[in-house]
């Protein structure tokens, strides 16, 4: 975390090496790309941010993750995100070429919220790029995604940097990036190391999902309800 | 389903020889006993309903199901609870000598809702009887069950019927009663036979693991709340 601010780019400011290469690789390929997450410094500030790029190489938006992880487990580890980083201060829904979809960023997968929040906004596909260490990722990873898939009915993404080979690393990441069907179904999904997958989601499965157990239609307007506070309407 | 209404039971009538039996063994063993759950049968309706009961005997509190299911895949099943039973009008919290205690019933579990105003509501352990069938119970039990703990940072207790031996029968269950904790641990759980199990229940642990990760404060109220609509009160 202390070298992080180090290489923390500008990417209001047209300063962000990273965001000039997916620019680069989106236009070239003319495909949309959700672009992990990595430190934004703006107005003093540093943010964890992910930029989702459109098949032109333009920016279409960008997330900066809104649930800072903290920790404190006394005489064993105590650490807060909050220390170096400032939260975002809005949800990301982006329409893409390839459907509508919903920016979280590692954290935020653990808020059901979120992910409610985006369905009610019209997301076909959640993206979560993360690094979970491997106690959450062998606690969570699976089971976060699976679970706002299987709620919200809807496709989740998630996309992790591959484990450290040295097993002496500072921090130890748990991998398996994957793609999540509206049924909790695995669709595509790494192993630890560095590789490529490759997953189809067919959009129309949400409709055909939501049309056999209607959920929403089930859900008790009269007994709890969502308010998503800056659309100023009922998530649910 | 069509066979339910010949043995609905008249519970606030004293007409319920599964109550009474419930009631028997409490107060002999001096226990709480969270009783599954039965067709009930009040001012002229059905209502799929779990009795909490205390160590004298007594009925401390009563849970009509509040979300039914309801599943049309054309061609293949259309199922509607709501045919047969009518919908409860309250969340249930009761508390008893080993903690607040939220009910679920089977379904209920699928709406991340109604735990989280249980959470909200002060609740230590949230019992969901449930009847999930083979296809639900692979795809759900586990994870609904999980989620619902780690997201609340509760205990969560899964109580399902065994599985029936005979592999002709009209509706297999899943099994697999389960009891988690606060970190998506099981702490014990049954097969698909039948079974007794014993789990032991910490909780001080709910302290400890919400001062370690302290979701509640982590929470975006500024984002989204999640209002239990009866308390008139933000849960979240």
């Amino acid at each position: 975390m202390e070298t992080l601010p180090s290489y923390a780019e500008d990417i209001d400011g047209g300063g962000s090496p990273s965001v000039s290469m997916l620019s680069e690789v989106a236009a070239s390929r003319k495909i949309t790309i959700v672009g992990g997450s990595i430190p934004e410094k703006a107005s003093g500030q540093l943010f964890n941010t992910c930029c989702v790029i459109g098949p032109d190489g333009a920016i279409l938006g960008k997330h900066r993750k809104l649930h800072l992880f903290g920790i404190n487990i006394p005489g064993d580890i105590c650490f807060r995100e909050s220390d170096t980083f400032t939260a975002g201060q809005e949800p990301t829904v982006v329409d893409t070429d390839v459907g509508r979809i919903g920016i979280g960023i590692c954290h935020d997968i653990r808020f059901p919220e979120l992910a409610m929040l985006y369905r009610a906004r019209g997301a076909h596909l959640v993206c979560y790029p993360s690094a979970f260490n491997m106690s959450t990722g062998q606690l969570l990873w699976d089971l976060m995604q699976k679970s706002r898939a299987i709620e919200n009915q809807l496709f989740v993404a998630t996309c992790s940097p591959a484990r450290d080979p040295n097993p002496h690393s500072e921090y130890m990441i748990w991998g398996h990036s994957s793609l999540i069907g509206p049924f909790g179904e695995v669709l595509a999904a790494a192993g630890h190391e560095e590789a490529t997958v490759v997953g189809e989601i067919d959009l129309s499965l949400i409709e055909a999902v939501r049309e056999n157990i209607p959920l929403e239609m089930q859900r008790r307007g009269d007994l709890y309800r969502l308010v998503d506070v800056q659309k100023e309407y009922y998530a649910s």
